[in-house]
């Protein structure tokens, strides 16, 4: 569920690009009034404000907020202002041009999203770089991290509840098989994860707890600083609970000696509108903290307003 | 371009139905009058027949089709009728059960659509099977085939006519040097093969015969058995001509001691508004005789009649 705020009236999409207008006008700008215009629209009219301004300014309202503002501020605004699966795009380019095994960021954008909402990033991806974003991975991965990577975005995804619980028994085998033998990147194991369904896979998983006691990314955790393994149990977490999964990415970002103000304007510009009042649930009951007083406590300035503003309420 | 002939004005749909129920009638079928009804009528019109006739007759036209009709002229019939996307991913489901390293009916149906054709029969795929094509392919092919077969199923290409030439010169120079070393399932040269767009590949191809004189084709027929290689072989034609491997398609089908009966049905119903007419000039070019007259002469009665309405008049 989303945590976005709106007045009770929305004002017309025309209304708003004057007063964002009035903001970029004279000396410095209005963050304050292009915080509480912007954190406080809905997707399908932040598109229409957008298309309005376009209209009226003969300019992309992104272009004019590249203009006016600097740093961390400026990125979480302009990733909101986008269409999510532009927002999708954007990010998958950014991570695959500096790509390297640590970076989770791809599999976040692959297995935490809809087949639907995949395949509309991967169209967005083309109509702004001109190229595939499967093809890009391909490029700027390698070794058993592309053979992973490249299925998983690549792949769309059957998504429908319809479950085949002998295959679910005979993959949990073939899985733990392969995991015992530290054959982790053996391309059983890539094919069942990145081709089945979601609910074939939470069958493929349970079978597995059932089967061999231990849930399968316990047994995944075998080499702690080994990253192909980490990547795994991303998937995994992405599929059986990605809410669960982002509350740690959030966490992990805070946690960080400086902040990674990268990840936390992913997450919350890119879950606001989804799930972000799950994660904040899940973060209050694994900090005994709330993610706004976190959030709070480790940003500033105008970037800590628009943050607080797209999460919501102090509450978990 | 098409090879279908229509009469001037088409009938309505509930007209066309009418003609059709009265075809399935009293003692035995008139194939002729569905022929007659079929065989003229383009996509749209004959979506507009199946769905007029499930309203009025309570039956889908596939299942009314599939009790009347038989062996050949059935299946030819049954395809017809499909939606594009719904007969691609028929075709696809039956290869992919019985696949083969011989098969290369997939790899005609990735490389010789649009990426937008691709992406509906994948759709088509899961609302039928309730699996994906890619899920499927990964779990029927093994060893390199699968490594092949499931990107080139997988991906959605970028279609722009932009080319990285430097690219193309970088790339051409890698596959070069794999196929000299004989290295064809190296994961550079299937990782090109799958995901680059074809715009893209064709750069390279060129440059591939200017910088290391032979079509790169030529290069891969090293060892005429070698079923990998002609399947590389196969895919790099349906990048460069769709329409000449088409037409090979169809002359060894023809030329074969008995025919096949699949590969003429399954090319002349998924070409027939597409790209025939072209297949039908190579055809007559590269066999002196025209596509008409070969398939007069190889097949007999309804299946006969039926093929040679979709390929249209006896010319090349």
């Amino acid at each position: 569920m989303s945590t976005l705020t709106f007045p009770d009236s929305l004002p017309s999409p025309a209304d708003d690009c004057e007063q964002l207008h009035k903001a970029f006008q004279g000396w410095g700008t209005n963050e304050g009034l292009i915080i509480s215009v912007l954190a406080h629209r809905p997707a399908p009219h932040r598109r229409e404000i957008r298309r309005a301004y376009a209209e009226i300014y003969g300019e992309d309202l992104l272009k004019s907020l590249d203009k006016e503002l600097t740093r961390d501020f400026e990125r979480a605004v302009l990733l909101w202002v986008m269409d999510a699966a532009e927002r999708d795009a954007v990010l998958a380019n950014e991570v695959v041009r500096k790509w390297s095994p640590g970076n989770r960021v791809l599999i976040e954008i692959a297995v935490a999203r809809t087949a639907g909402e995949l395949f509309a990033a991967k169209r967005a991806y083309q109509a702004r770089f001109k190229r595939s974003l499967e093809e890009d991975v391909a490029a700027h991965t390698n070794g058993d991290f592309r053979k992973l990577l490249v299925p998983l975005v690549s792949s769309y995804h059957y998504e429908g509840s319809e479950v085949n619980t002998s295959l679910a028994k005979s993959e949990a085998k073939m899985l733990h098989e392969k995991i015992k033998g530290k054959d982790y990147s053996h391309e059983e194991v890539i094919r069942i994860l990145t081709t089945r369904s979601k609910a074939q896979l939470l069958a493929t998983f349970n079978d597995y707890k059932n089967q061999f006691g231990n849930p399968i990314n316990k047994d995944l955790k075998s080499d702690p600083k080994n990253e192909f393994l980490s990547a795994l149990r991303a998937i995994i977490r992405c599929i059986t609970c990605p809410e669960r999964y982002l509350e740690k990415v959030i966490r992990l970002a805070i946690n960080k000696l400086g902040t990674d103000e990268g990840a936390l304007t992913r997450v919350i510009t890119t879950r606001a509108e989804v799930d972000m009042k799950q994660i904040k649930e899940l973060y209050y009951k694994r900090n005994s903290v709330t993610l706004y007083h976190s959030v709070k406590k480790d940003t500033t300035g105008d970037y800590e307003d628009f943050l607080l503003a797209l999460i919501g309420r102090d509450d978990a």
